[in-house]
């Protein structure tokens, strides 16, 4: 991208670029509005990825993007702890959370069993998913993953090694309602809760 | 946006969203995709901007958005310097340099006129470049300005005053071919080439 802009400017556009839904037309768009706003845009923007570079972390228990180990959900005594809501990334978790129809916890598994592209089950924070299955407070699994071919080789994967390790735990899927091949957090909220509420 | 990820990844959320191009959901998928890829995208991203808002200045001679003053294109003593390309936004300026179809140098006015929005004849950088034009180096002066009633009526003010001032100064106009209602940095490069060399 030969601009004239300069090798900092150049090195922002190409950064920016690699956002998702930012193409390179739209970097370029991106960075002049930085550019042009700097007290407005750039520099809280700057100090915000700063701060998230510097404080976001993992929880150790769900796997949530969070600035606290333990998450506030897990940290909060208000959250029913016999639910487990099972999600593929944080946006699913967000989604869930905007909606507020689920008050138990999260367990975020960091992607989907996938053939294709070489996904197993070690790739996936699964481990720890079956330690908290084990601790004997879980009653309840909710599986709100895609209604994808590669959700639901998931789910079941992880139904199977439930049935195998706590028979008492019940595994449950998000009713339909989500559309098939719909990714949860593009959906409108009355949807999600709506499946959340008629989960089977 | 209450998504349970806590107030730092929220405000990450929040200013990512008013990027030109990002509304609030694909914010969140940008936060998401910066918090997962923290070495590979958030602290490059991170430092480029800092790097930005610490080092780029607008030339006080064109006005583009460079990390030296004056810019590289000013700077050049290869560019012609009896030609000026008038821009609205260095966006326009960066289409142009990626066409390399212009050697001569540039003058970004920061804006168009529009009574609409208020924006009068001293909110656009227009005294210095009445001052360059003044300076007797320049023999034409190219309005490379959207082909909307803005860009032409900012096109017409400083052809105007121009006259005004330096009758051996020729103003030409970007021939047809940029299409009516079209902002130049969504055009082809083929296009705004093609537009450059049968300016009129
Ligand atoms: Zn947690
Ligand atoms: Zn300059």
């Amino acid at each position: 991208m030969a601009s004239g802009a300069g090798p900092e400017i150049e090195r922002l556009m190409a950064l920016l670029s690699k956002l998702p839904g930012l193409g390179p037309r739209s970097a370029r768009r991106a960075a002049l509005a930085l550019l042009k706003k700097r007290e407005q845009l750039l520099l809280p923007l700057t100090s915000a990825m700063q701060d998230a570079a510097d404080r976001v972390t993992s929880c150790h228990i769900c796997g949530a993007l969070s600035t606290q180990d333990p998450c506030a959900t897990c940290a909060d005594p208000a959250r029913d702890r016999t639910m487990i809501c099972v999600v593929e990334e944080d946006s699913a978790l967000w989604a869930m959370e905007r909606v507020g129809a689920f008050k138990g916890r999260y367990h975020v598994l960091g992607g989907l069993l996938s053939a294709l592209d070489g996904v197993r089950p070690e790739d996936l924070r699964l481990t720890g998913l079956m330690q908290r299955v084990l601790d004997g407070e879980v009653e309840e699994l909710i599986m709100a993953l895609p209604a994808t071919v590669e959700g639901q080789t998931t789910a079941h994967y992880i139904a199977d090694r439930v049935r195998q390790i706590a028979q008492g735990v019940q595994v449950t899927y998000l009713a339909r309602g989500v559309p098939v091949g719909g990714e949860l957090d593009w959906l409108d909220d009355g949807t999600i809760a709506h499946a959340f509420k008629s989960r089977r």
